[in-house]
């Protein structure tokens, strides 16, 4: 007997209330939507978006994105680089550290790959270790393709980069100094200002990320050297990197589907309206007197940034969900006309997160005409699941 | 370009110190010590064990615990039962609710199977309307095969199942009306109990425990049904079940691993010692003034019971995971004497929780021979990755 793969749990033309449970579900009408939003915004404020595929992990998706305007994908890991590559895209951008001799040589063989299919491939660095690491790699590759180098600068993230200033002009000038590195620019990534509750705490994170990167900018071209790119920004703070003037490319991802943390906080009025698109549906499989039971659990979405809440759109009374352990969530009714879904019924839950939510499946669900009475219209791959390297 | 398969990162013979990162390593040494302190236990106290498979989700671990005396397996999931069943394993139990009739057919279809190999499937129930459901996917099965029913109860873990007593008397008795369902006892699983920090907390919760238990057992017994089994417990709590007189059957799964919150607990004197033998392999990416940057994230282990420890086997000195996001662990130095590692250092994590962690990867890297100079003797097949149906 062979183990029935999850893609078979939905079969395209498959009304969405016959569903198998729990599935990741994308309202395609939402996300379209979405990304007609986001390629409006870069456009108007004559940015290029790059959005991170490290969100969907799809190379369907990547594409879908390519062709309303988007700039080939970020990631950050080199095998999720692999992963794109293999599904047609051709300009891809790693925006982290790789240090490892073995990932180093995947790499240049991928910088060799996408130019010969008129593309290129783009990578960060935060030490003289790494560059020279990279070039080694490079110059063993057996091509003579050259890669894309972003010097990384700590805006406040607190994680990986150097710090603005003469630290990263000195990384730019070991840059240049490699025949087979192209010096390209600065990344600069605020991760936690995306998810300061209020927009004028993000506002004021931004000001001084760009004042950083602007000043680094400018040390960088008095000693020499040209600076083609500062990139960075996220879903949360968009709105300010992209009227900055000194970021040439937004590097959002999570606008595409929209995560359950993300609407928690106080909007930006310039913000586009971006919509939750991504979906757990999920069943309730126990109800007792207290709580009802359904099947998803935090092996069916990541809770790294809260729980899922859930939708009422086929609800219509309040629901609290609460961790039940891997398999299982509770779900509690909350205000005076709340009662309990009954046994067997449908819900669905927004993921708090959903790059790692993604990270738990192989397939996306597309439906088309809503979720109430649409249609399965595409099964979508998760090319870059548990895509680690 | 295919991308490279994370499997291939290993290969039988290397030595671990070149196995890259992020990966999921066992030290089958400590993994085969576990194994023997659990079938000396449960051989002691004689008492069935039935580890349970949404642990490791390996069919290959689960019969290599069935040669130790292991009881087949437990699951919580439809789909986690074919995948054991298509790696051999004949005797199944799922401990857990499965209401939607797709699940059931296939629950049906693998009974028959197991049965036609000479082994059995068991499930459990907490509702009129599941046991009905239940019974009539068995009979449209078109096979006369029989399938095990677990009434559960809930003996404080406030999630599924039936109040102890009546409640559960009445779910036997309307199980034992249907031909093809054959009452099998009661699930009674704590699995709050299993976490609780002190001893003596945990030893006061499964003694209400085992009286719920052995309550409704009596009661059932009483209204002339046998009851032949009591199954549940963990590895937090599996002296007390064990040497109860009541369960039957024991179905921790986590001492195979061990989880870093379980090492975080007061251990109760009678417990086995069971060792850690579950590591997440990381590598330092960066390093600042302040803290270095490891390459594991919560994409590389989860975070529901807390953070990674890092293993002081290959460091000897103190450091503390801090989280850095999906790909990133942020590492400081703790005490006087610590410092940080550098740049390209391996280290090695122990994840907070296993089950959720092993869900993350397709390949569990088994090492022979210790962490600093083992290599490596198999790759482990993640059969129940993603397994969420």
């Amino acid at each position: 007997m062979k183990a029935i793969p999850e893609a078979l749990a939905a079969i395209i033309g498959q009304r969405v209330d016959q569903i198998d449970t729990p599935a990741l579900v994308i309202d395609l009408g939402a996300m379209d939507r979405n990304i007609q939003r986001m390629a409006e915004f870069a456009r108007k404020h004559q940015v290029r978006w790059r959005p991170h595929a490290k969100m969907h992990k799809s190379a369907e998706l990547a594409l879908l994105m390519q062709q309303a305007g988007a700039q080939g994908v970020c990631v950050q890991k080199t095998s999720e680089a692999e992963a794109m590559a293999e599904g047609g895209v051709r300009d891809i951008t790693i925006t982290n550290q790789v240090i490892a001799m073995p990932k180093l040589h995947r790499v240049a063989r991928l910088a060799a790959l996408l130019a010969s299919r008129g593309g290129r491939l783009g990578i960060a660095v935060d030490s003289p270790e790494g560059i020279e690491r990279l070039a080694e790699a490079m110059v063993l590759s057996g091509s003579d393709a050259g890669i894309d180098v972003l010097v990384e600068i700590d805006v406040g993230q607190g994680r990986c980069g150097v710090p603005p200033g003469e630290a990263a002009v000195a990384l730019a000038l070991a840059v240049a100094r490699h025949s087979r590195l192209r010096f390209a620019g600065l990344q600069a990534y605020h991760g936690r200002a995306q998810h300061l509750a209020s927009a004028a705490d993000r506002r004021d994170a931004i000001t001084q990320v760009v004042q950083q990167a602007a000043k680094t900018r400018d040390l960088i071209i008095a000693a020499g050297l040209p600076v083609p790119l500062v990139t960075g920004s996220g879903t949360g703070t968009l709105v300010h990197e992209a009227a900055s003037g000194v970021y040439g490319e937004l590097q959002a991802g999570s606008f595409l589907f929209m995560d359950a943390d993300y609407a928690r906080n106080e909007r930006d009025p310039a913000q586009p309206a971006f919509e939750h698109a991504l979906f757990v549906k999920t069943q309730v499989i126990s109800v007792r007197d207290t709580h009802a039971v359904c099947d998803a659990g935090h092996k069916s979405h990541a809770i790294d940034s809260g729980l899922p809440t859930v939708g009422q759109l086929s609800v219509g009374r309040a629901l609290r969900y609460a961790n039940g352990g891997d398999e299982h969530g509770l779900l509690y009714a909350e205000g005076d006309k709340a009662r309990l879904p009954a046994l067997g019924r449908m819900l669905w839950l927004i993921p708090g997160h959903c790059d790692p939510t993604v990270n738990l499946y192989d397939f996306m669900i597309g439906v088309r005409g809503g979720l109430t009475l649409g249609t399965v219209e595409r099964i979508i791959r998760v090319d870059a699941r548990g895509a680690l390297h």
